[in-house]
């Protein structure tokens, strides 16, 4: 059986006429627990596959890795299960000399504050307190005519959801000529955003500047601040937005577009970087 | 300004045609610190409004409020900000004298163990040994007719989907009569969830016993725990499951729906309970 979809018997059944069983695939969901130098850090429900990108993406993310040579390694702990099976479900990573490993109270030191304070601009300033890279002004100049294209591309590698309707997507395209550098899968949205960042951190493309990431459904906080972490201009989204992912967008200068499909967009902060060339607006970018 | 709904002026592009400014209306994203008696527990991105709700799903959740009267106050708190103004944003709940507080460790602990055997069986066991309530053979029996009709009511409730575009929704439906009890949004989907059981906690149907549980998405590990840890016994999605979802909802005997859509369904778990009148199987369920 796959790793990545699972064959179960399944009832079909129509209302007002005869039920049918039959086998059927679903995405498989397995627990992904990270560990760093050997202390648990993080655990999540993945589709398995792409596992050390998930790790690395994840690291990227939360801002402990910030360049390719900050993650060493990193190995499936094996031999610990009661009956000394390796699960391939916990990823031991190691960091390269120098670079501070997380601290114990990572998963909530983006959102928390001291005071009774917590808000959205309190979120984003810790994003943007946190990030390593400027998106750049004058970083990725995108014509509307390869960006309506993207969504037909994503949707025709997503080779598991064609299978099982269960897996969100997100990729990487390059912003110049619309070819998509990697696409990857899972069951969680933002496991499938943390192996494209991944991808992108272990093959020479950290920070990802000219590209675009775009993904199978909405665009929350959380994908947009991944966006962020890994220098992307571009978080385009096959569905809505979220207001704090729009805000975020706006004061760290990312163009974030939405309902992307069919021929139309919209664009909820800098859209001077999409241009029409069958405007006649390939020269300039254009408010 | 709603707390539900943000306006915001976007951009609309139709490649080769002139953009056009507009306003319009996106989903609200916060976050919410959960607080239990001054110390914080989570912190989850949410959208505002059921609050209270949402605090008791949630710790029902993880099985440290396991009635009605577990759940004591909650109050949020208010003039810690830098400039003393409350933003809502941070719920401190009292649990009931004797209420176990949650254990630090929380978050992690359906997940984890202490060797490297995570899998999903473990996982599975987890939840069934959290949980207070066994989902009973016999508790529901539902005529496909009803459950057909379930997409429709939910859609229909969807106000602030309608504006945006950007909502997960969930609702608790009675089995018996299709009647639905309680519909709640969010950009969520675990919170969307969490709401819907904090509602059944705090208006005296917690074990939600007879009730279908529907979500607007895909039904994962995480929300048929939620099903479970609330006595849900049946959990249905207008999309796919994950394969963990099938096999916690298999072992714990709680049924599992999914792709209700039009007339038609797939049950991946104690199809027995969905019986069809219009074939004459009312009376008794069916395999």
């Amino acid at each position: 059986m796959s790793r990545i979809a699972a064959r179960r018997r399944v009832t079909r059944l129509t209302a007002g006429e005869r039920r049918t069983s039959r086998p059927d695939q679903l995405a498989v969901e397995e627990p992904l627990e990270i560990r760093v130098l050997g202390r648990p850090l993080a655990v999540t429900m993945r589709t398995p596959g792409s596992d050390f990108e998930l790790a690395a993406g994840f690291l990227a993310s939360e801002g402990v890795v910030r360049a390719s040579d900050d993650f060493a390694t990193a190995r499936y702990c094996s031999g610990a299960d009661a009956d000394g099976a390796n699960t391939y479900n916990v990823l031991d990573v190691t960091l390269a000399p120098g670079v501070a490993p997380p601290d114990p109270s990572l998963e909530r030191s983006f959102f928390t504050t001291s005071s009774c304070g917590l808000c959205g601009k309190a979120s984003i300033d810790a994003v943007r307190t946190s990030s390593s890279f400027e998106v750049a002004a004058d970083d990725l100049v995108i014509d509307a005519e390869t960006l309506v294209g993207l969504p037909e591309a994503l949707r025709a590698g997503q080779d598991v959801f064609e299978r099982t309707g269960g897996l969100h997507a997100a990729a990487l395209f390059d912003g110049r000529t619309g070819e998509m550098l990697v696409l990857r899968e899972d069951v969680g949205r933002h496991n499938a955003v943390d192996k494209v960042v991944g991808w992108a951190l272990m093959n020479g493309r950290f920070p990802a500047r000219g590209c675009v990431l775009m993904v199978s459904g909405r665009a929350s906080f959380e994908l947009t601040q991944k966006a962020l972490m890994a220098g992307i201009p571009m978080l385009a989204a096959v569905s809505a937005p979220s207001s704090l992912a729009a805000d975020l967008a706006d004061e760290a200068g990312l163009t974030l577009v939405g309902f992307l499909r069919g021929r139309s967009m919209v664009v909820y902060s800098r859209p001077d970087r999409v241009v029409d060339a069958g405007l006649g607006d390939a020269a300039a970018p254009i408010r």
